[in-house]
C-alpha cells in the first residue's frame, strides 16, 4: 500500500495553510483538521486543467444543464461508499458545510429559536448557531460518547432544530440506525427538525457502517462535502441533501449558490469520481496510526483513556488522570504546548465533556504520530 | 500588446462555468460577469504549485504570523494602482465580497433596519440585504448615472447603512472625490454608515481615477477582491478594509474567516503581486472593445444611447428607443435572446432605471464582441 501520509516535515513546512503556520517551528502541530497527506492525483490534474483553461468563472446553477454535476458525482460516490440513493435533483449546492448548515437552519427556525447540539462537539457549531441569532441548547453525549436520548428529550422542549454531528467530531462516534431512529421519533414528537453535518462520513475507520441520517429520519437535511475526507478545506464547496420528507431546500434563495467556488466544485468532483483508492489508503493509514496510539498509551501512559473512533482521523484522549494533569490541575493542551511543544485541540473548546481531554490529529505519517506520542507521553507521564 | 482576450469559442465552450453552459449552443453568451480571457500565468503557476504541494488546508487566520499575507499583497497592489495606503493590520478576510458585505452590515445594522442602494445596481445587493433580514431603501441614480444627493438625503431618513457600488455596476460610473465627500457628510448627518463594494476598482477603463471610499469617508468600510478583475469568481476570497474611523471589524467573529478558501487566497495573492501587466492589457482590450461598440452603434443603431463607462467591462445600453423595442414593447433582453440568440443581462433586474436597458459584457475577443453587436443591431434595428 502506498500511504498518502508518506510526507516529510520539510515538505509540510513548505505548505502555507494554518496547520504548519500557527506555532513556532519547535512545536509539532497535531491540532486542526488538515491532513498531512500527499494530494490525490486526480484532483491535482483537474484543478491544474481548469486553471490552464481559464475555467475559473462562476459555478453553474440549478438552471444550467450542467447544474447537477457536483451532486451526480457525490451521488455515485455515496452509492459506492454507503449504498445510499441520493436524490440528485432535490439537492442544493452551498458554499461550505458550516455556511450551508446556517442557511438550512434559517429555513427551519426563526430568530431566537433553540438549536440542540451534543457536546463535546466541533466548536464552530456553537459559534455559528449563535452568530445566526439562534440559541444553543446542550444535550451532552454519554460518558461512552453516545447520543443520550434522555438529554435530547429534555433539550428538544426548548428547540426547533437539532444539529447532529454524524460521525461525531471529536469522538469519532458513528450513530447507529437504531439511535437515529429513536432520535427521529423524539424529534417528531417535539416538532424539532434534524440537520446533520456528515462531512466525516467517508472517513469510516472501524467495522461499523455509516448510516446516512436522511435514510432513517425522512425529514432530516444533511450536509456533505469532499473537503474533509480529501483534504480540500482550502477549496470550499458543499451539498445539502434533503430526506424524502424535507421540502424546504426549494425555498433556499438562489443567491446562496453564489458563494460556491467553481474550481472547488471541479476539485471535489474529481475526488468523488476518482478518489476511492486514495481514500481507502487514508483510512488504512489512520487505522494503523490508531494501533500505534493504542500500543504506545498502553505501554507508556496507561492512565490515559481512549475509546477508539469508528470514524474521523482524530484521537479524542481522556488524559485527566495522567500524572501531569493530576498534579498541576492544568488543561492538558496547555501542558502539551508549553512543555511538550505539541499543539493539540484543547478539550474544553468542544464544550461539556471536554474537560481533561485533548483532540489529536492522526492524519499524518507514522513518524510524526510517533513524535507526537513521545511528546505527549513524556509530558503527561510524570508530575508537572 | 498580447490581448488576454485572444481566445476562441471552442476553447471557451470547453470551460465548465456558468457563462458558456446556461444557454443552448446557438446562443452567444454576453451576460454574466465572467471574462473570456486567457488566465494570468502567475495565477496558474501559484495554484498548480499549491495543488502539487498539497497546500489545500485552511487559510491562515489573524493569529498566524502569516495571517496578513493576502492583505499585504492587496495593499501593495492598491498602492501601485490607486496610491492608496491600506491599513493591513486592521483588515479582515471574508469568504467573498457579498458574504463580506452581509457580515459588515450585521456589524452596523440590526434586524429590520433600512439599507440604501442606488438602482440600477448589481441585483444581488437587493437579494442579499433582504436575505439578511434588512429592508432595502432605493435612492436611484440620476439619468446621467450619477449619485443623486437629494434622493440619498431622502433615503437616509429610513436607513442605518448605505451599500455603495463603486465603481457602479452596471453603469461603470466612478464616483468622484467630491461626490463621495458630499455622501459622507450626508451619511454622518443621518447617522448612516457607508459600506462600499469596490470589487471593480482595478477595472478603470477611462481617464478618471478610482478614489477609494475610505480615503474620503473615514468611517466607511470597503470590500475588495481579486476575483472580478482577474476573472477568479471560481476561487473566492475577499478583504474588508476599514476607514481610519471604522472600528467595527474588530468585532467580526473569528468564524467569519472559516469560509475563506486558502487556494483562492493563494490565487488572489499571485494576481495582486504579478498581475499589473495582464490587467493593463485587459483594460486596453476593454477600451478597444468599447470603441467598437461606439462605432457600431453610431453606424447601425443610432437610436441606442450609451454613456461610456469609466470602469468595469460592461456596456450599459439604453435601447428603449430602438425600432424593435418601440414596436413590440418587449424587454430588449428577451428580444435579443429569442430573436438574436444573444444572452445579455436584462435591465429591469438591476431595479429602477433598468427599463429598456441591457448589460453587455465586453470582456471577450473583438470577434465575439462584433458577433454580439451584429446580433444586437440586427435584432433591435428593425421593427419586431
Amino acid at each position: 500500500m502506498a500511504s498518502p501520509f508518506d510526507v516529510t516535515v520539510p515538505d509540510l513546512r513548505r505548505r502555507t495553510s494554518l496547520k504548519w503556520h500557527t506555532y513556532p517551528e519547535d512545536v509539532l502541530p497535531a491540532f486542526v483538521a488538515e491532513m498531512d497527506a500527499r494530494p490525490l492525483d486526480a484532483v491535482v490534474t483537474a484543478v491544474t486543467g481548469a486553471m490552464l483553461a481559464g475555467d475559473t468563472g462562476y459555478e453553474v446553477g440549478p438552471t444550467s444543464p450542467r447544474g447537477t454535476a457536483y451532486a451526480e458525482a457525490f451521488a455515485d460516490f455515496a452509492a459506492r461508499q454507503h449504498g445510499w440513493d441520493v436524490p440528485v435533483d432535490r439537492t442544493r449546492m452551498v458554499p461550505d458545510v458550516m455556511l450551508g448548515l446556517v442557511e438550512v437552519l434559517g429555513l427551519l427556525t426563526g430568530p431566537g429559536d433553540g438549536v440542540v447540539v451534543n457536546p463535546p462537539v466541533y466548536p464552530p457549531f456553537r459559534s455559528f448557531v449563535e452568530h445566526a441569532g439562534r440559541h444553543v441548547v446542550d444535550a451532552p453525549l454519554t460518558a461512552a460518547g453516545r447520543l443520550d436520548l434522555d438529554a435530547l428529550d429534555r433539550a428538544f422542549v426548548d428547540a426547533r432544530a437539532y444539529l447532529l454531528c454524524h460521525p461525531q467530531n471529536p469522538t469519532g462516534t458513528l450513530h447507529t440506525a437504531d439511535e437515529l431512529r429513536a432520535v427521529g421519533e423524539l424529534a417528531t414528537r417535539h416538532g424539532v427538525r434534524v440537520v446533520a453535518d456528515e462531512i466525516h462520513a467517508p472517513l469510516v475507520v472501524g467495522d461499523e457502517p455509516f448510516v446516512p441520517t436522511t435514510t432513517v429520519i425522512p425529514d432530516a437535511i444533511a450536509l456533505h462535502s469532499a473537503s474533509k475526507a480529501f483534504n480540500l478545506a482550502g477549496l470550499k464547496a458543499a451539498l445539502a441533501v434533503p430526506g424524502p420528507a424535507a421540502d424546504e431546500l426549494r425555498r433556499m434563495p438562489e443567491i446562496v449558490g453564489h458563494g460556491v467556488s467553481h474550481v472547488a466544485s471541479i476539485a471535489h468532483q474529481a475526488a468523488y469520481r476518482h478518489g476511492d483508492a486514495w481514500l481507502a489508503d487514508v483510512r488504512a493509514a489512520v487505522r494503523a496510526n490508531g494501533d500505534l496510539v493504542a500500543a504506545t498509551l498502553a505501554e507508556r501512559l496507561p492512565s490515559a483513556r481512549w475509546i477508539r473512533p469508528a470514524a474521523t482521523y482524530f484521537a479524542w484522549l481522556d488524559v485527566r488522570d495522567t500524572p501531569a494533569v493530576v498534579t498541576s490541575g492544568t488543561d492538558p493542551a496547555r501542558l502539551l504546548l508549553e512543555t511538550g511543544r505539541l499543539a493539540v485541540n484543547p478539550g474544553p473548546t468542544f464544550g461539556a465533556g471536554g474537560h481533561g481531554h485533548v483532540r489529536l490529529n492522526l492524519a499524518t505519517s507514522p513518524r510524526i504520530v510517533a513524535d507526537a506520542l513521545d511528546r505527549l507521553t513524556t509530558t503527561l507521564g510524570s508530575p508537572a
